[in-house]
């Protein structure tokens, strides 16, 4: 049982058959086709050999077909990622250096241990951390940096540094040394990129092709691309006019390989690999999550940090850099139909066999190409639109976003995204710090207590009725304080105060703190403290606290109960009276809702 | 209206006579006779020159007195934030140097600036990151630091270093070069105060005098011990044999002085001037809300912020150290009948006045009568039965309390609170993400909804009620993703999912791209989304969005109508019949509640 809940392919495998491996054979086919280029500029925008890009795709995809639970999630390297692998390790590092390929292979371990631990101690809910809009503008921000930083390389120039501040005015310099064999074919590359995008599909159909073979071709518009780059170049020797090529790529499997274990290295790249963990879980979580949602299938956040923490360890000790679960090839993988897991596997193979038989033939594939592959894949990913919905549905939200946007272009990827993330657990902590309380009166003829601010209520003038809408924690336990100190400063009859706590699930130590505080506190005024509507397991744990016993007041089954007793008490002189006779009749002056 | 906000004297000043300047007067009085030996004390704890002690407790007291809102809370050096002072700039500088007693003004005026900053900006709510339990932690384990670190004055020896790691083999190695005279004057002391303490005010009362009288005689207990002291000293000439004596302490009131500005050592201290901003409003705004209540007043917190903020930067520029509002000296006040902040006006010209005259008697005080003073007042501090108490209330609490009381012992004062802070803020965050929802049926006979789980309700096969009781934010926006999609994963009959909000106060950006997502993810699997018992706030944000145009599905006034709408269409088959004849009776192995 537990090792079928960490090893999910011992229940597909299970039912594996010829048709699911039909389907996924073809999928894997075609998510081969896009990932070798893929992977090959990905290692580039990371600022590693490319063909460090395809022993990311190899161990990595199998690992996670052992231990993800997604049945259609492709794993490789990533834009996203692979900038902030890039942040990360650039300072270091001359880019390309041996150092600088070991960093990379201990940043993905790290970010493996990192992935496993969290599922292993069920601390997925970090994640949480990352808001939306957090996401959201981090995203966008790392589709404009990665497209500028690709820039050069379609202009055929060098630029050095990091970042937009550094990287704009340099490309702007350089524009006289514009190579212009490199634009030529970068121009077209990236034109006919964007047109097969959304073009390609559509005249395949009206050529007479079905939807579907139709898609599946498409999805070869950038294979295409590059055979006619490589045969341009071979052709008309155009690396010995100054176009830059990929140049070799070693051929065959990688080594096994253990990154460097240098501590200071460790402590100065961990918060790099917490934060590549933590977004690398949220994209793939993500993607997966709406893909097994389509065929009402479920993934375990569990499982999957240990599918992405495992194939990061595989990264880490075959050569590979960080990866994790990737959209459009995933989309591209369920698209063509995979059924399970194994679609990962067969495309592992089938990015071994291109190791071992067709890196030669990419000698000649120019940069200029790969960055325009880039380039057409993460200016998918900016959604500056967002920005503007985002700001008009709540200002703080909106807030964070553009914060983590300008901090991500301005400051730097990793300083972008903690400056977001800690904005947006300040306002988190903000809002939650000033839950909503009612001082609430009775329905004249019910039972039923509401809000004396948005209905005709009744009121004692003894007696407060003081509603809280919220779990009381620490966060808010101050308030409480102040609440109560207030409303009752503001109420000189006030002789009993009641806490009605049908909205409060849980009681933590400070507000238990508080609750001791605030009955000592209004007792020292004459005041009486009571509780009343408390939920079950919030009552079981009070209890547990010697609360209860030295508070003074009571525990009301209802607040109507509470009133009914407290009341009449309080109000000796009307006692012979109608028994609402002591209410008052609050209807002046307030809104009615 | 504004300046009388920011000014609160204003206030007060109009009406005060000569009734009030008397009792303010008696309050100044006790309370200057115990703050002059608990100044020298703290001062020393610190590790400054005993003066800085007095210095702090003059400007300070005086610029409270303008700017704090509280009556009656009394300011000046404490316990706990001269531990942390000492624990700052120990590591950094020989305790007394220039450049330490530099740095502690700096530190000063550090806090002086982030407390008024955090007025301005209402930032108040940032004490709430720091949780009762992690509060009690630290300050029981500042007591017992701050005690065994005075141990070595009582015995006489020199023990270096800080924490607990090094203090304590210290003392041990050191326990045969005990100084007899000392330890002799040390303990009587010791003695003397830990009785006086419980048993002079009954002994004085039973001598005749009056409650009130004897109250207020009771407290000048230490400096009776202190004269006694400073006479044996003087008359048994007990500096010669090495009782080591406060010495010579400058007279006259302190210049005004601005700390070195050095950019490094700012941001060094950085990280401690916040967290002592933060421990000395949390301790101050405690006392200062405990005894504002008990004559019915109020606090501002804000005005806090800004009168405790001018304090720290009075004190850094008039030769002193980080001051707030101390617990005993303010009760004390209190308790003598202080009725305005004047009695903080009058204490600080007690206190100068004894700059100017007293200092020369105090050149024989026994720095061990000064240890005894300390230790006695911290270890009222120390309370180890909380830590039984929050543990068994709850594990999380008593966690995150322990792990603060280690961390400051056996780590440090800084890395101890931090590492509770981020452990109370996980936990927090943890829990928070996983907010209650329930699917809940129609009660037989009523328009009522309650939790299927616990009452015996009747459901539609087609319609999933899920009801959210906690507002929707990013920390649970995820859960909510992972929850309807397994339910619905688990219900394969199901069309229609109808969330009932009436718990929901607030949907921020995070958790309306979930709600989108859910709903995209729902469709793809034939299912509609719909609200019910959305409050009109969030209604009101919810439109500001475009996901009620395109999410497809209905906001329903009540959960009974969203019932009575969807679940007939889609039962055509018994539409003809009785109008609950499509829901299942859900008796069926069901808890009762």
């Amino acid at each position: 049982m537990n090792l079928r809940h960490w090893l999910p392919w011992l229940d597909w495998g299970r039912g594996y058959n010829k048709a699911s491996a039909g389907q996924d054979g073809l999928a894997a086919l075609i998510v081969t086709l896009m990932l070798v280029p893929q992977s090959l500029a990905y290692a580039m925008l990371a600022g590693l050999p490319p063909v460090m890009g395809l022993y990311a795709s190899i161990l990595p995809l199998l690992l996670y077909a052992l231990f993800g639970s997604s049945r259609t999630l492709a794993v490789g390297p990533v834009a996203v990622v692979s900038l902030m692998t890039a942040a990360a390790i650039g300072p270091l590092f001359p880019a390309g250096s041996p150092s600088y390929i070991s960093a990379a292979m201990l940043l993905a371990m790290m970010s493996g241990i990192i992935l496993a631990g969290m599922a292993l101690l069920r601390l997925g809910f970090l994640a949480n951390f990352l808001s939306h809009p957090v996401i959201s503008g981090f995203i966008s921000a790392s589709g404009i940096l990665i497209a500028i930083g690709q820039a050069k390389h379609i202009l055929g120039v060098s630029v050095p540094g990091e970042g937009l501040v550094q990287i704009l005015p340099g490309l702007l310099q350089s524009l006289p040394d514009t190579h212009l064999p490199t634009l030529l074919i970068g121009s077209l590359t990236l034109l006919w990129l964007w047109w097969a995008r959304s073009q390609l599909k559509p005249l395949l159909q009206r050529a007479g092709l079905a939807a579907t073979m139709a898609g599946n071709l498409a999805k070869a518009g950038p294979v295409l691309a590059i055979v006619v780059a490589i045969l341009c170049v071979t052709l008309l020797q155009l690396d010995q006019v100054g176009v830059r090529v990929v140049g070799n790529i070693p051929r065959g499997l990688p080594g096994f390989s253990l990154p460097t274990l240098d501590l200071a290295l460790i402590v100065q790249l961990l918060p790099a690999a917490v934060l590549i963990s933590l977004v690398g879980f949220v994209e793939s979580v993500s993607v997966g999550q709406t893909l097994a949602a389509k065929r009402r299938e479920r993934i375990q956040p569990d499982n999957e940090l240990l599918g992405l923490g495992a194939s990061n360890l595989g990264a880490a000790f075959s050569g590979g850099f960080p990866v994790t679960g990737g959209f459009a090839r995933s989309v591209v993988n369920f698209d063509a139909g995979a059924q399970t897991p194994m679609a990962g596997i067969f495309t592992a193979m089938g990015i071994a066999l291109s190791v071992m038989l067709l890196t030669p033939l990419l000698h000649n594939l120019p940069q200029t190409v790969l960055a325009a592959t880039i380039i057409v894949a993460v200016l998918g990913l900016v959604d500056l639109g967002s920005l503007r919905r985002t700001w008009r549905y709540s200002r703080q939200d909106g807030a964070a976003q553009w914060i983590t946007l300008l901090g991500v272009l301005l400051i730097g990827v990793e300083a972008g995204i903690l400056l977001g993330v800690t904005l947006s657990l300040l306002l988190f902590l903000w809002r939650t710090s000033q839950p909503h309380m009612a001082v609430v009166g009775q329905v004249p003829g019910s039972e039923h207590f509401r809000n004396i601010e948005r209905f005709a209520v009744m009121e004692s003038p003894n007696v407060l009725s003081l509603r809280v809408d919220e779990s009381l924690y620490f966060p808010n336990a101050r308030f409480l304080e102040d609440r109560i100190g207030e409303l009752v400063a503001a109420r000189p009859q006030v002789r009993h105060v009641v806490l009605m706590c049908p909205g409060v699930n849980l009681i933590d130590a400070s507000a238990l703190d508080s609750l001791e505080t605030i009955a000592e506190r209004l007792k020292t005024a004459g005041v009486q403290l009571h509780l009343s509507e408390v939920k079950g397991p919030v009552m079981d744990q009070l209890k547990r606290s010697t609360f209860l016993d030295h508070f003074g007041g009571q525990v009301f089954i209802s607040q109507y109960q509470a009133l009914r007793t407290l009341a009449p008490a309080l109000t000796l002189a009307t006692r012979q009276q109608d028994d609402q006779s002591f209410l008052i009749q609050s209807l002046d002056g307030r809104r009615q809702a």
